[in-house]
């Protein structure tokens, strides 16, 4: 017995070792080229919405293409439409992390391409992430109690968001197993005017009602990392109203301006009302490594979870969030599953962690590998130089804005971000010359025309293609953000970008001028 | 100005193209070899719980290591620790999609490694993702009210269970805004009791009291499908109670025995009472780009949303969940988000899609350029025959089966899997033969004596290394899985499965006579 001829003749092989061997260094060469010529390209695609379904079909072929068709094709039709996140010339958002052994460890991963959701279905996918998240939380000086040798432990998430909608949901039937179920709808959690925006989103998806966020503001007096006292002030009025706090996310590093949430004495007043905290510290989390930066996570040891992206600034490709937690069977209790299909020896001997039950989804990709090769390939010193060498050039294109009288930078750096702006005084002066109508205008209006031509400046740079920055809007300020964090950056490239800097800002001026004459 | 010269010296290329090539060509032949060589290994990992850390330090290194030194660390200590997806004798769970193309896109992906997070921070990596999921949804037969050209749209995520969360939150919200927050406690949901545990787990996460999740039982009478009936008669029961029925999830291709629930009376239902009704075809959607199978999900232009794994039976690494809505912006007011630093031109014009807002994450990857790669690599002909190839394989499996008069199929084959197990006459017969107490006990004992002799059937079966198949227990019986789903598998390895079977049946059945003798 067998399978009809008819149908044999049209099996395909999938996976010819000798073809995935001939195709796999296409791709690697395609890659290294793309790598070698990536300066020539403009940072910032320039293609217009919808450019690219005017170069496609509208449907799949009938037929197979060859990959060499379809190569030709990436370049023509793709790479124009990508924005470079690995050229040196990238310093918008937070860079994704890059690295030859980062890459590496993602070709594993899609190689061997398990499912790990528990312990049994590939032992090593399991083991090399508790043992790794180990290494890092011990690079990172984390308290014991958040490292599986202490009774914590760590697991990769995919972000951020995942992180915070786990541990909230974790914090959420916590107490909702106390009060029961219609408490829900009296639950407040707590962050400031600079945290990330997946933590409303994170809030907004496990039920907590809009009405019970809290977005408390910052100020220049903290230089915008969230005051204790505000904090304090906004869990009383909320108990006052026969509410109750729930989950406090902290930052350290926040995406905007890089500011820093003080931690200890946020922690301290969240722990007198039994909340949850969570301290994101997705970017600035890296330069853990360097005692010189560890301290900005002092207090960590009163928080419940920690969480940092590998896959921003240790060298880790996307995605790649790493979480760490006091009490991991918080985080089990509200997501196990135990469906039949899935019940093995192991998970019954309760000998094995099972990380279905620590993230949001069964299926989960063999992500330890690639953190592990990073980890290996350059050891604790050489990581630290890594964060060094961003912080010198970061601090570098500071010395260059200072330099130059008509800038200024906005906001104190922390980490490997600059923020800066044409200073108010180029402006105004530049507004004086112009014999522009200043009497007739305020302080506010002052305010805006500086941001709007900082705003025009950094559109100036980036449609050079020379370079790609963003921007942060806080305190009324817009400052540009520049931040280092490629696999590619070297001096060269930030001295390039802080003078293509300079020649749009003198035309921006220019033009501004110009235009009140 | 520079930065100073004691950390240039230390300054390390994390990305020197020749060094990349060099590496990369090392992994693709590492991965080349594995293949050729995979089965070789037993399929299932005959590690012990704890080796790993046995096996390797408990700390990073301080310094530096080789990527040789890693790669013979990688083939020594991980290899072993790995169940092997790839292997052709990997007839377990559901497979996780494999193929050359599909590779080749992931390293793409990880290579070009943008954060596709919004369509002006790399336009191709959202255009690419829109014009696929119009592709594959034409492939699929999906109504056009699903895609993009006829108003709705598709998205890639990670996985089933995020899809559900973003559909289920979405859903959620449209009746909150209407009703109020405070209805949140009131909202029920409804699936069988074959529906995958993703779904409860959704529901936990997304805020319904668990003692509002319905698991609607499903008995032979349906094939184990939801029986239409039985959904409105919880329904009706439910509004009696003045709770609101918000959700329906029907399966297509169940995890267990691949059953199938009868969209069409499903769907009008759930319309009746203004549900949202999404369809999970994780598994089985993959077979609708043929027409033979694409009837099972006839009905599906009455429900809401659609979802199937394309990193399962269509060719393409973990992780590829494809879910096409008609209204995608029921998703957008409730998963967007508008940050400062994300705003830019393109987004304001209102022309483009930003994914961000159509999924849980902030940051994602540029998955569409698998799935680009595997439909182009085969074309619609051959994605046509692979789907055709592994049924044809699963129904020569259970032609071998059927063959062997030990044994019975033991729930309908619809598409590529096999349920089966040793009849129960043949345990009757082998307990009769063992003069074993027969009398003393009744209908319930020798079901459960089938069961366990079964359960020990497939241990040894998985025990030998040379296939890996698992289990489900529906309707009191215990079946072995045996899913045809491998990018290597041929009928070569199907006929070798059912020998290792037969093989162990002998003794499994022997042992239990001597047991008894």
């Amino acid at each position: 017995m067998s399978i009809s001829s008819k149908n044999r003749s049209k099996i395909m092989n999938l996976l010819d070792p000798d073809e995935f061997r001939r195709q796999g260094h296409m791709i690697i060469d395609f890659l290294a080229d793309y790598y070698e010529n990536i300066e020539k390209y403009p940072v910032v695609s320039r293609v217009e919405p919808g450019y690219l379904s005017k170069c496609l079909p509208d449907s799949a072929p009938s037929d197979q293409e060859s990959i060499e068709t379809i190569l030709h094709d990436i370049d023509q039709y793709i790479v124009p439409g990508l924005t470079h996140w690995q050229s040196p010339n990238f310093f918008a958002y937070f860079q994704t992390g890059f690295s030859i052994p980062g890459m590496l460890g993602e070709m594993l991963c899609s190689g061997f391409n398990v499912a790990g959701f528990n312990w049994f279905s590939s032992p090593a996918a399991t083991e090399l992430e508790s043992l790794v998240m180990d290494w890092l939380g011990k690079l990172l000086d984390l308290p014991t109690s958040f490292l599986f040798s202490g009774h914590g432990g760590g697991v990769i998430q995919g972000n951020t968001c995942e992180a915070i909608i786990c541990t909230l949901t974790s914090a959420r039937d916590k107490i909702l197993r106390r009060l029961g179920q219609d408490s829900i709808t009296k639950l407040v959690v707590y962050g400031s005017d600079q945290t990330h925006c997946s933590f409303q989103k994170a809030a907004r998806i496990v039920g907590i009602d809009p009405q019970n966020f809290r977005t408390i503001k910052t100020t220049w007096s903290t230089s915008f990392g969230l005051s204790p006292d505000s904090l304090r002030n906004v869990i009383y009025s909320d108990i006052d109203r026969g509410l109750i706090p729930l989950y406090l996310c902290a930052t350290v590093g926040t995406t905007a301006i890089t500011a820093v949430d003080p931690l200890t004495p946020l922690c301290k007043i969240a722990n007198e009302f039994g909340m949850w905290v969570h301290v994101d510290a997705a970017y600035a989390g890296a330069s853990c490594i360097c005692p010189e930066y560890r301290k900005l996570i002092n207090g960590v040891e009163l928080a419940d979870s920690f969480s940092f992206n590998a896959h921003k600034w240790l060298l880790t490709p996307l995605d790649c969030c790493c979480l760490w937690l006091k009490d991991p069977s918080a985080l089990v209790k509200s997501l196990s599953t135990d469906p039949e299909y899935l019940k093995n020896e192991a998970t019954d001997s309760k000998q094995v962690v099972d990380y279905k039950d620590w993230q949001l989804s069964l299926s989960r990709r063999f992500r330890a590998l690639k953190l592990w090769l990073v980890l290996r390939s350059y050891g604790e010193h050489n990581l630290r130089n890594h964060i060094r060498n961003h912080c010198g050039l970061a601090k570098f294109f500071g010395e260059l804005v200072v330099e130059d009288g008509r800038f200024e930078i906005a906001f104190p750096r922390h980490f490997a971000m600059i923020c800066f702006r044409i200073h108010p005084s180029a402006v105004i002066d530049n507004m004086t010359i112009g014999h522009v109508l200043e009497n007739r205008h305020g302080e506010a209006w002052k305010a805006e025309e500086v941001n709007r031509l900082n705003a025009r400046l950094l559109e100036a740079v980036n449609a050079s293609g020379r370079a790609f920055m963003t921007h942060a809007l806080v305190g009324g300020i817009y400052a540009i953000r520049f931040c280092v964090g490629g696999a590619l950056v070297t001096e060269r490239h930030v001295a390039m970008a802080w003078k293509v800097v300079q020649e749009h800002a003198n035309s921006v001026l220019a033009s501004a001028r110009h235009a009140k004459e």
